[in-house]
């Protein structure tokens, strides 16, 4: 009986802890939502609010009855799952693996609502993320995260000795999510008036930078249970009995948080040498690529590992974005600079920062780490080829499906709808019916 | 000794996760706050923000002076307790009861400040807040939760041998905040202007649907420590020592999550049908309708369940809305719609989808389940028992009480008032004193 | 194998307990972001939300590179620790105290973004930050907090035999950054216009009441984790191995919970007594006064006690603001009221209300209790030797960086950008750019 309580208490602390994380995930929804509407002009609020509300909604749907199945159902093969479709025969003891794996699937989603946000139809929107959460996704989580998947680095014959390694998702959710939002974002085109004839910007700065910082910070807040969660147990006894899977979560929270920091820090520095001004939106944007380059390695970096990662992230960000201007390609929230090139970054890095102690305590694997410490270009290689089969996958499959949208006429709105805002002609009225709005002031600025 | 620490770990994580799971309840306090003076007119945004925050402060001492000892006191009868008031000789060891507990008496609380909102006096309202937390939610928490109380499934001789199940509360909480609420609207009388003589609808959207959206991700979110928390622990075992407690709590939260998806699409569409427009605050109680109606069931029913649960409570909500407008009842939160109606459908739909096995695995009775799976009526009795002596209790007690402030001419603010707004005239000045706000666009619509 | 896992277990709970009451105490960066941008007028949004999300990413810096190397590094002195900086050699599977300390020391650097918003550079501010995360407050947590400070109550020689007891930082946090933020006001000065020559106050009101109360729910929210978690952990043991360390917490929740409402409603009373309105601005600051009031002593008095202090609390915030504006000191977010005041209050509070039974439960010491029990003087002298030597220290250090700052002519922005808004001049333009922002309706008040 004294051990069967052992067991039974062992089991609920990883549980509880599970579903908590997954709960601080959720909210990331709320926080994706605040970001996008603070970042959009009141016209097109109500919008994309929606969108993220929708995307969660459908995202439960079409990851319970199909994306879970192609994740992590059994039986599987190397490239997807397909059994337990709508959770059947799933044990309901380890239901928590459903909801926390959909908090995460809803997170790749909703990245692609930033990078197409005021000129994409609703409904286009709603199939897009269907399709992403019921399959695009799906199958990537299968590729790295399932056992069975041809680029796990749990797999009993892992790819080239070491598989991918992405503890909380850098590839499997940010990159996928960003680089889905690229497709989208050039296949839709650029906002009417975003770019002139000589390429110059026209600056169209979001509402309520206000709302920004708060969907920064319910991100930041939430970002702590998607990467302290994805350790999946908090009780888990590799060699040391004692203390390994709790010192995990211990690590990832700690590198978490340098890197965000670093990440804030390094692009308030970058702009204000560039611009001479002290910028908030990018410098939110910078904390959310510190936490992005962190999500792959946050168990098996240093804290000053952590930081370097943050600096990095913050750096690429910049030039990313900078980059996408002078190609004219118009992303209103920079989220393929956050999630897309970032997440590329942090699945390199571990190539690079990842130590043997730390590679040891989370399990994958003992015998490869960071390049920087002489563990050679074993688990750097591992790495590319899992980022280049995952951009592969998403480019593929994500721009056919925007181009096959675009064909069909139902992609993009009418230019009237752009002119006037979608509130008002598909949502039955503007967010804020009281508030009196003016002519935003144009400036017209070198990319 | 360490038979001790086993214990020690075993409560200690149950004690972590039901904390942990009413700090989330208490967060929908500020998101009651948000989605309300998001839904009320700029004039009265300060007037509904300090009702929240009022309610929630009231109720604290409300409950704890009272309320307590009224829902879980001991001694007590079938009707009510009537010991530990302000937690004398209340073991602090179970305290987490006490913070659990007043989570939910302010969450009934709450939900009527929406039904009453722009035309209810603010000392009316602190009054009814104190009432309610002090003693009418509380009664009904022990007819139902308490082992004493003559609705209870846990007690040693339930009602037609099952009593009520009401997992967390969809009759305890919802309905009771509900039916209070539908009372309040009713007796207080529409807003001024919200109906001309023929009985059309003046619309009144309120001033911010950002700050709507905020609300609903913060409820949604609290939500899950509102249904996983009613589990009360973490590691409780019954047949099977290992998971029985663990698994309930991930069935619910995956129940959780599934019924709000479908009661949020369930809304988007029928309105979309209906009206032509995909309407963000519709969907957003529709999501809200889902959760309602899961509450009671949470743990009991699977998955496929929950999706039906909350499909059918998006549609009762909005049906249930539009009956309101109908019957020219003045609900302007909709909160009559979502909490009363789908508080009733969640109740009843128990009886309809309990498993077998689930019903086992909350310890309640073994040998009384769902219709639809041949467990016969007598489940679905004591639900339509239990609901109906509710709403009974709540309609003659609250109805009196607004009856009563009425007569004392107590009860609704002077026509000046309400045209000016509360926060001019009672709170100060306005909630946004730099905001230029213009005159609403009047639209006359057919209900 | 079985005690292993016992070990392991119990170490988890408390690792998970920790780092989740870390992870809420984080989102109060995020309450008070919105609760400073809804207190100040728009044309300084974005310069108050920059100063609180550069605070916590300096913070993580400051507090990885140094802060938590003189709070609790090894080896220490009385006086500052001086190891373990950069987190060298310190043991993983600690991080989560690096992680929690450092969610704390960015709590007491954010308070002075209160004090003296509108008018402070944005370099000054980040050079304070700095300052505070990396030295000020550390060494006040190593006195008061670490085993080897001469203030701590887990001396093993303490201070006249007991130390300071101060459970989750009344003295450590709030002191700390509330009487930062009094030097920096006096010293920065008043906003322009703030006092006329008569000493009469001119309003100014924040520019949303919504913002405020926002943050209010978030802060009120993030508390229970900085209370709880303070305990360290839920299942320590010490007489009794049952329920012992899970009891702390929840006390811990319920006095948390009593206080703030307590605050709330005693601040509500009284300002309606003294304007003849129900403010909703103050009557947050009440909860926050009445949350700051409980936080040294909530786990050590009784809720009857918590009611006491809470009502005091708020009581001394309405009287600490009013003394403010006679003395012609402006604290635009009354945060020195709030924290410092009531810091001092909650502090001496332990000295007079501790009992006996729940002193020897915390562990701290068996023999001396709060006066009003018959305790005698010797745990209120410690409190006030504490507390006195704290803001002896705060006023000496901070007083002296603000002054050099000022003689370098670095401390306070130009008139002409606090006349236009440092958002324009400083940030790249206004945080709301299509909202129509009117001039501000000015009356001239007595204090």
């Amino acid at each position: 009986a004294l051990e069967d309580l052992t067991f039974t208490t062992a089991n609920a602390v990883n549980v509880v802890f599970v579903l908590l994380s997954g709960f601080l995930v959720f909210l990331m929804q709320g926080g994706f939502a605040m970001l996008e509407a603070g970042s959009v002009r009141t016209k097109n609020t109500k919008n994309v609010l929606l969108k993220n509300v929708l995307d969660a909604c459908c995202g439960v749907i079409a990851f319970y009855v199909f994306g879970f199945a192609f994740s992590s159902g059994e039986p599987s093969n190397a490239f997807i799952g397909y059994g337990n479709f709508a959770l059947a025969d799933f044990p309901k003891e380890q239901y928590r693996e459903f909801f926390f794996a959909w908090t995460f699937a809803a997170t790749a989603a909703t990245i692609v609502s930033g990078c197409v946000a005021e000129r994409t139809s609703f409904l286009a929107y709603l199939m897009y993320t269907v399709f992403v959460t019921s399959f695009v996704y799906p199958v990537v989580a299968h590729w790295i995260w399932s056992p069975s998947g041809w680029l796990s680095a749990e797999n009993e014959d892992p790819l080239i000795g070491v598989g991918v390694f992405d503890f909380a998702g850098s590839t499997v959710v940010h990159v996928v999510g960003g680089f889905a939002g690229l497709m989208g974002a050039i296949i839709v085109g650029p906002r009417l008036g975003r770019f002139d004839e000589d390429g110059r910007v026209t600056p169209m700065p979001g509402h309520s930078a206000t709302l920004v910082t708060l969907g920064g910070f319910l991100l930041w807040f939430g970002w702590y249970g998607f990467n302290t969660g994805s350790a999946g147990a908090a009780t888990f006894v590799i060699d040391d009995p004692e203390l390994i899977g709790s010192t995990v979560i211990q690590v990832v929270a700690a590198n978490t948080t340098v890197a965000a920091a670093a990440g804030g820090i390094t692009v308030l520095v970058l702009v204000r040498l560039r611009d001479g001004l002290f910028d908030l939106i990018s410098s939110l944007n910078g904390i959310l690529a510190g936490l992005v380059s962190i999500t792959a390695g946050c168990a098996v970096v240093e804290p000053y590992g952590a930081f370097a990662i943050g600096l990095i992230g913050g750096s690429i960000y910049v030039l990313s974005s900078w980059s996408l201007l002078l190609l004219r390609i118009d992303d209103p929230l920079d989220a393929y600079p956050v999630h897309g090139s970032c997440g590329v970054w942090g699945t390199l890095a571990v190539g690079l920062l990842a130590t043997k102690e730390l590679m040891a305590m989370t399990s994958y694997n003992n015998d490869s780490w960071g390049l920087f410490y002489g563990g050679g270009f074993r688990l750097l290689g591992g790495q590319v080829i899992g980022v280049v089969s995952v951009i592969a996958w998403v480019v593929a499959i994500i721009g056919s499906f925007f181009l096959i949208l675009q064909r069909l006429n139902l992609l993009r709105i009418s230019p009237e709808q752009e002119m006037r805002g979608n509130d008002q002609i598909k949502h039955g009225g503007v967010a804020y019916p009281e508030m009196k709005t003016g002519t935003r002031t144009r400036r017209v600025v070198e990319p």
